[in-house]
């Protein structure tokens, strides 16, 4: 089976055709497909004063997996000429291409794990396509209930989400039984899976502060989360919590542990953000797929600036190595 | 005026006096002036095989302020002898009595700052004593609005709370203009009197994901955070925000701030307990006094081992006295 990690740089206005350039002319690439239009990356890199060897592929035989200075691009044309820092919704219809035949191309056995850059939400709207977000939109593509799980320090801490892009007000409506259940059986099957951890060992936060405090602090932990863990480590699951979230995150807990399950957006990702500065990545689990990205957005002023970090991007890189090696089907 | 430190080891049970004890064996604390029973202490003392010299002392001008070995004692007579690990309702109002002396020495100005340890509301009241908490208590002595920041990394970084101990799905609800007013004006007010910070850098963060992302994920930054934001820096407060909470903590922000106000419990204090794992304190605010605090609990069943980190309290006694050396009379 194809170990080529599919790489789509997303929003052609954006950094992600600039990280990708300023990756490969330092790094080997050489297993990686590139889902872009090579003018793009041609023009672009003229524009970095960047010297990269494109190679255009029409099958995925044809890949250079020998030379480390080839970027092999598989290519989706552009409907207009990108410019660094524009957006244009003419070209909207080209950054969902590059997404689909990447996802394409896993689900076919061509690839083996996805790494995305990335997009802007607006300009895909701006031009008429009902669209919520990107992972929502490999959702669609390749099916699966997606869970967010973002990773810092190589992986040596991932925070997953039980809830991810909602007003603070709503959560703790949002948050079920049954929701709950379906994301940590999501969360220890993909680290099984994905990671081939045998037996996870999974950290799970209150919602309330001091994990509600045997209830003086609210009772969503007795009346939600406690069944719900005691019923998932009757069936074996490793769960350790509901913990309070502030001692929760120190080495206490953490050392051990493969992945922190929090109850929402603000409670995980500021330390998780702090520890992986510039290193963050996210992590889609609960699809069919492998999926890495940067933790970072399109950052249109920097695009074809050339100050940027790579950081991210080679942690994303990275994981999506990783879990295609590690994996074991996860189709 | 006094620059004594006021200290408050706490509960009898707990490891409060522990900490008191093993932190004086190895540094000076002739500044200090400890509230509690001497017979606790050396009865503490010799069940650690410490050796320490408690000058219980009758007025405050007995304290001995040139012998580093010593420890000054204002003699408060407990109920009933305190066992290591065991709680005694019939110590709650000795427990009260020290907080209540320790306090009213700062305001008669005999002390300039109050170190407190950990202590047990529950046992407060078993004993029939409406009480709700350490800092309220204060506040009831002291008067005044108290606003909780906490401080790790010798107070590198500093987080506020906008709200404290409340179930998450009230959190929305609690934050009004007049409230998230009166705190930002107590948080520059005290950076400004009692840290000596003339025009105080304040970052505050949104109460959404994103900071609401423009409304798409809540309303509460556009209805409530920026116009109150808005107001006080025409008054010529330096506020920045509201920024989204998993970018905020990160060097490009926190660099050259001096607070961060965060909205709620769980989105503030995850990261600066990971920062400060074991160093951190806990610093209240908007009293006519200056009080610190170590950031844990009574760990009863510590208390009489021994096996203690001292790391937090030498914090939180550092930040008291760097507080009563800073601080330009906030009575």
């Amino acid at each position: 089976m194809s170990q080529m990690i599919a790489i789509t740089p997303g929003e052609p206005a954006g950094i992600g055709p600039d990280l990708a350039l300023m990756h490969a002319v330092h790094a080997n690439n050489s297993d990686c497909i590139y889902f872009a239009d090579p003018e793009l990356l041609e023009q672009r890199a003229r524009q970095l004063s960047l010297a990269v060897n494109i190679n255009t592929i029409n099958t995925f035989a044809d890949a250079d997996t020998d030379n480390a200075a080839t970027l092999n691009v598989f290519p989706v044309k552009l409907d207009q000429p990108a410019e660094a820092g524009k957006l244009n919704p003419l070209n909207a219809p080209y950054v969902l291409d590059t997404i689909r035949l990447a996802v394409e191309s896993q689900l076919e056995g061509n690839t083996a794990a996805l790494m995305t850059g990335p997009i802007h939400k607006g300009v895909i709207n701006d031009a008429g396509i009902p669209f919520t977000g990107h992972t929502e939109y490999l959702a669609q593509l390749a099916g699966g209930t997606p869970v967010m799980m973002l990773a810092a320090e190589a992986e040596r801490l991932r925070v997953a989400l039980a809830t991810t892009h909602l007003p603070l007000s709503k959560v703790s409506q949002s948050i079920t039984q049954e929701s709950l259940q379906h994301i940590i059986e999501i969360l220890h099957h993909d680290l099984q899976t994905k990671y081939g951890i045998a037996q996870p060992h999974i950290l799970v936060c209150g919602l309330n502060p001091h994990a509600g405090e045997d209830g003086h602090l609210g009772t969503e932990e007795i009346e939600i989360i406690s069944p719900v863990l005691d019923m998932l480590r009757s069936k074996g699951y490793n769960l350790e919590g509901p913990l309070p979230a502030d001692t929760l995150f120190t080495p206490r807990y953490l050392d051990g542990a493969d992945a922190v399950l929090a109850m929402y957006h603000d409670q995980g990702l500021p330390v998780l953000k702090h520890v992986g500065f510039g290193h963050a990545i996210n992590i889609t689990l609960g699809l069919p797929i492998i999926r890495t990205s940067v933790d970072h957005g399109t950052a249109l002023p920097l695009a074809g600036s050339g100050k940027l970090e790579t950081g991210s991007y080679q942690a994303a890189l990275d994981s999506a190595r990783l879990l295609a090696k590690k994996s074991r089907g996860v189709r």
